[in-house]
Order: structure tokens, then C-alpha cells, then sequence
């Protein structure tokens, strides 16, 4: 354990790292997939298991936690981590992005958001300074600031705007940050710019001008296809400094995973295993499966043998009959699978760099994932 | 491990008794509560928390697994055990009773019933002979015989005619079970009648005269109310042999099962445990809780400090919250703690008659549940 929070690259194969995250709640290997625990639970898993499966760290959702059960009543109850028995690190977002994509009758202004809660219709306002409030409250070990996720598509100058504006409220953040948190906790900004290379760049330098313990690319994923997604992390990667973590968010399949960490990332996270889990898809080390296909009906070949979740040991056939069900047990074993799934791939990853053969690997991943037939 | 069905009394306490039923699976301790798992699982459970919960024995449903995912395909594969991740014994009913409750356009005569699968429409028929054989093709280690749940209320002719038609399924379920069974397996008798005792104690009689390994009480806890219903109880128990494991089929709550254990009853199934726990209620050794209930929102106790089961050590607000967000985490860890409760109450069961205390026991039972004052 650390007292204060510190990044060390251990290993680099290409532009890809291998590195730690040293917190004062545990180690985070990286690169490192943060399983989401939205409502300060990762759906359908027990603690239990998201530990068993190799996570390290798990990221809670802020706009969800203040709106129920609520950021000062999780504080009064000893915080977010044992709130949901989870003893790791816990990194949360600023819920700017939650209130832009769920809630209602938002409005965007200088000082902030204020919108609807989607949970009782009451007028919430959410600043640079409360969501810091909120995230320390919480407990969080790693916060992001909190951003205007650039809509897409953008012109270069609604680009321009949304990107100013967020490199204001990431100062404001910075200085609540200083004043609120706890020794040991970080802080990470986040670089907007949508598809627009210069804009990336520009907002990258400004960033770390205002200082930082890491650096986020967000606003990807959002639609502009993975070749600009790429050509935008690696533009970014470029020129942030080497010694912060890295944190493409919101992103994304093996594939994408894996080409970022080509380019240099180092942290991810994304609904995708734990949301595909409760629509019968599982990501295995043969490929992704939709278990609802006709074809596993009578195959009993475990889900993936070559995986060493307790969930990938039950048969195709069973599980088959599971989701055709609509039993409970069928998202909670794909939940289980696909969670393990994307450690063990970071895990995998960290050790293909580790001894330099990352891009073979990488190549390997992604013939896998193109061979594999099933529809969605 | 036994190579044939056998049941013992090792102790009596009153009418209440200690025993073990042993099958080549394995042994069921008795007083035993049998955990539903209708469609091939105990819902929103994994297979190996219901083994840790201490159940020695589980339910399966003929009527659901024979229309999804199929009798013969669970036999091609492997039989219903391997399928499920269930090792020990398994008790399966005969379909009948959902036949009544769940399907449509059903026709009942001497043949048997046809009705109109709910999964696809297709007309299913079930005879006393395809019941068994049913049974086993999924490879139950105790079978139950078709019979005609009686309608309540019903006059005593309606009762009577029922009765009878059931008496001659009973001796068709022998014949065909003599000619298909395995070697362990086990057939039980059901004895119905209504709430008329004379036609409990003649319908008894007879299905001694065809002979079975155990015998169940069915037609109960359908609107009787619990005076009736221990009425039939002790009318049946009395007249039924000393040597042969008795059931209460679809019974109950705490308090219902430690009435018919002072009744002389072995052995109970009932959804109440798995169900309540999709709908937000415990049930605990302080009585039954509705964790909706606003006054939990910030309890730090945990849910049952009184059990063992890993899922009643988390706090009642962290339950709170889950249940009030929708989350699955909810229905898995208050399945669990219900399934685990159920347990825990026969094992102290067993001990106080062991002990010659079981009277005391159930009194003690009966106030704590009298007690608790939560709202469905």
C-alpha cells in the first residue's frame, strides 16, 4: 500500500506500457479495465466475484450514487467502499456525462448543469466544485473532473467552445480538489477536442498546464468509428507526459481495447461485458457467442475452456436454456464470464508487454473476434 | 451413500420426528425444506451457494422442464443432476399441479391431461404413464404420482371423484415406475380429500394398499386457512406408516412448517423463500423484514446478525438501496439469506427434537415472527 497515489511504467513494448497505480487502497496494474459498479454495485455480481475475477479497481457512476441513495447519506453510512463491500480503489466520473445522455430538461451554463433527476423529478444542480463535493464524499480514490462530453458530430467551433468551457471548470475542479480531498486521492483531467487533432492537442497542453495526476481521452466512442477514435487517442497519447496513467473512457470491445493499448493507454472501462452478460453475449477466448443461437442447444462444451471462470466452466447447452428462460442465473453467470473475460485480457496484455511480443498477441485477439460468427 | 431408498426415525419428540432418508445420492436430513428450483435452477442462485446454504436436497418442476427445455433433451444431456450443477438428490413433482395453475385450454380424463404448452402453444399431453416417465428421463431420484390437485373449496362428491380418479393414476404411476425406474429411485403416494378427514384417512388407506416410498399431503395451503390445513395435517399422519417419509406439499412459512413438524410431517417444499426474495422480504431470526421499507435507509445492522449465510451479513441499507434501485444484487443476496433461513430452521429443527425440545422451539419461532411488524 502507498500513501499517496503514484504511477510507475514498469515496461514498455512499442508505444504500449506496462505499469502500476499505487493508492492507498491497493495496486492497479495497468493497462487495467475498470468493471462498472454503477448504483455502487456491479450488476448482477457479487463483491465477492468481481474480486475473484482479477479486478483490482471498479468505477462507480457519481450521477447515480447522488441521486439515490444519495452522496451525503453514502458518507454518513462510511463512504462508497463500504457501502458496497468493495475494499479496492474506486475511481468515479463527475457525472457530467450521466446528466447529458439520462437526465431531463438539462441546462448547461457557466457555473454548471442543473437538470432532473430521473429518480424523483427533483431540480439538481451539479458544478465544478459538487461534483468534487460529491466524489469526496463518496470516497473515490481517483476523480475525474467534471466536462462537457462533446456532442457528435461538432463543429470545429462548437468543438472549440465545449472544450473551453470544460478546461474552466477543470481549474475550478482542481482548486475544490485541493481544498476538499483526502492525502492519497487524485484528481485526472480530461482532454475533449472531438475528431479535431488540433483541438486534442491544444486541450492536452492546457490540461497539463493545470497539473494533473492522469489524463483522460473522452468524448470517443460516441459514433466517429474506430479509425478516428484511434487516430485521436494516438494524436493525444503523443503528448501526454509519461510519467500519469492514461484513461480512454468509455471504450470498448477486445479490439478496441487492445489497439489503444497499442497507442499507449493505460485504463479503460465500459458497460460492454457486464451489459451484453444480461443480453446472452459472452465474450470467451474463442470469440464473442450469443448464447440464445439455436446452434448451443445441446453443446456441451463449457462455455470457454480455456478460461478459468468458475462461470465459464458451465455448459453452452445450460446456459442456453438459461437466457431462452429468462432466468436470472443465465446474466449472472455471462456477467461472471464476460467480467473475467476482460481481466483476464488485460492480464494477457500486461503480460505480452511485459515480454515484448504485445503486438503478436494483440493480432491473435482480434483474428479470434473476427472469426466468430454469431449475431448479436 | 445408500444403493437403495431407505428412510429411519433416529428420534421422536411428541409427534414431531428426527430422520434420514438415503439415496445413492446422498442423504436427506429430515425434517428437510426442499428449495424450488422450477426451470433448472433455483432462481437468481448459483448451484453451489444452494449446497452451502445446507439444503441436502432440491425440487425441480416436471411441468416446466418437460415443455422447456425438454425431457429428452435433458436426458441426452446427461440427465437433469449434470445439467443443473445439482449433485445431490432431486425431487421432481408430477406436473399436474401446474398443469392446473399454469396452462391453458387444458382437458382432464381418464387418460390423463392435455393442455396448451405456455412456452409455445403446442398441445402436451400428460398421462400417469408420461409423467413418470417424465421423471425419469430427468433422472429424479423421488418421483411423485399424477394426481388431480382438488379444487378448493370442493363439495365432498367433487372430493370424492377426484380422489378416485388420482387413486387410479397412483396405480398406473406404479406399474409404469416398476417398468422404467432405476435402482434408488423413489416413488411417493399423494394423499388428497379436501378438508374432509374421513376421505384423507380412505385415500390413505389405499394408497398403502399400492404401496409407495413415502407419501405427501397434497391439496393444502390452496385457501383452507391453517386450521384446516393442520386438521388434514394430523388426520393423515395418523394413519400413515411409521417407516415411510411423509411430505407437505407447498408448505410454507416458518410457523406452518414447525406446526406440521409437531404433526409428524418430513419433508416441505414451497417457493416463499425464493419468491419473497425477488420481492424485497427477509426472513430472519428477528422475524420477517420488507427491506423497502424506508426505515432501513440507513441501518448499518447487518440484515440477520443471528446467521451464518454469507448473504445476511450485509447491511439492511446497503439492501435498501438495492431493492429500491431494482438492482439484481437485491433478489440474489435476500434469495439467498431466505434460502439459507429455511435451512438454518430445520437444522435447529432437528436439534430440538433431538434435544426434546422442539415445543419450546417452535414457540420461540412463532413470537419472533408474531413480532415483527414489516408490511408485505
Amino acid at each position: 500500500m502507498s500513501e499517496r497515489f503514484c504511477f510507475s511504467v514498469k515496461a514498455r513494448d512499442g508505444a504500449a506500457r506496462l505499469g502500476e497505480i499505487a493508492t492507498p487502497r491497493g495496486i492497479v496494474r495497468t493497462p487495467a479495465f475498470m468493471t462498472v459498479g454503477t448504483g455502487a454495485t456491479v450488476k448482477a455480481m457479487f463483491p465477492e466475484d468481481v474480486k475473484a475475477s482479477g479486478a483490482d479497481i471498479i468505477l462507480a457512476n457519481t450521477y447515480h450514487l447522488m441521486l439515490r441513495p444519495g452522496a451525503e447519506r453514502i458518507a454518513r453510512l462510511g463512504g462508497l467502499h463500504q457501502f458496497m463491500h468493495w475494499s479496492g480503489p474506486i475511481l468515479t466520473d463527475s457525472g457530467g456525462y450521466q446528466v447529458m445522455s439520462l437526465a431531463k430538461l438539462r441546462k448547461i451554463d457557466e457555473e454548471g448543469v442543473t437538470f432532473q433527476s430521473h429518480v424523483d423529478g427533483a431540480t439538481v444542480a451539479l458544478s465544478p466544485e459538487r461534483a468534487v463535493e460529491v466524489q469526496c464524499l463518496l470516497g473515490s480514490d481517483i476523480q475525474m473532473v467534471l466536462d462537457e462530453c462533446t456532442a457528435y458530430p461538432a463543429t470545429r467551433e462548437e468543438a472549440k467552445a465545449s472544450l473551453d468551457l470544460s478546461l474552466r471548470w477543470a481549474r475550478r475542479c482542481k482548486v475544490a480538489f485541493a481544498a476538499m480531498s483526502k492525502p492519497g486521492q487524485a484528481l485526472f483531467g480530461i482532454v475533449q477536442g472531438s475528431v479535431y487533432p488540433d483541438l486534442r492537442v491544444r486541450c492536452a497542453y492546457d490540461l497539463i498546464d493545470i497539473g494533473f495526476d492522469g489524463y483522460a481521452v473522452g468524448g470517443l466512442a460516441v459514433g466517429e468509428g474506430q479509425g478516428a477514435m484511434l487516430e485521436m487517442v494516438e494524436t493525444t497519447t503523443a503528448v501526454l507526459p509519461e510519467d500519469k496513467p492514461r484513461y480512454l473512457m468509455g471504450v470498448g470491445t477486445p479490439e478496441d481495447l487492445l489497439a489503444s493499448i497499442a497507442r499507449g493507454i493505460d485504463m479503460f472501462d465500459c458497460v460492454l461485458p457486464t451489459r451484453s452478460g444480461r443480453h446472452c453475449q459472452a465474450f470467451t477466448w474463442q470469440g464473442k457467442l450469443n448464447l440464445r443461437n439455436a446452434r448451443y442447444a445441446e453443446d456441451q462444451t463449457p462455455l470457454d475452456p480455456e478460461s478459468k471462470c468458475p462461470a465459464a466452466q458451465y455448459e453452452r447447452a445450460y446456459l442456453h436454456h438459461l437466457v431462452r428462460s429468462g432466468e436470472a442465473l443465465g446474466a449472472m453467470l455471462l456477467t461472471y464470464n464476460n467480467v473475467q473475460f476482460y481481466q483476464e485480457l488485460m492480464a494477457r496484455a500486461r503480460e505480452a508487454i511485459a515480454q515484448g511480443r504485445f503486438a503478436t498477441f494483440a493480432d491473435d485477439v482480434k483474428r479470434r473476434y473476427a472469426a466468430t460468427g454469431d449475431d448479436d
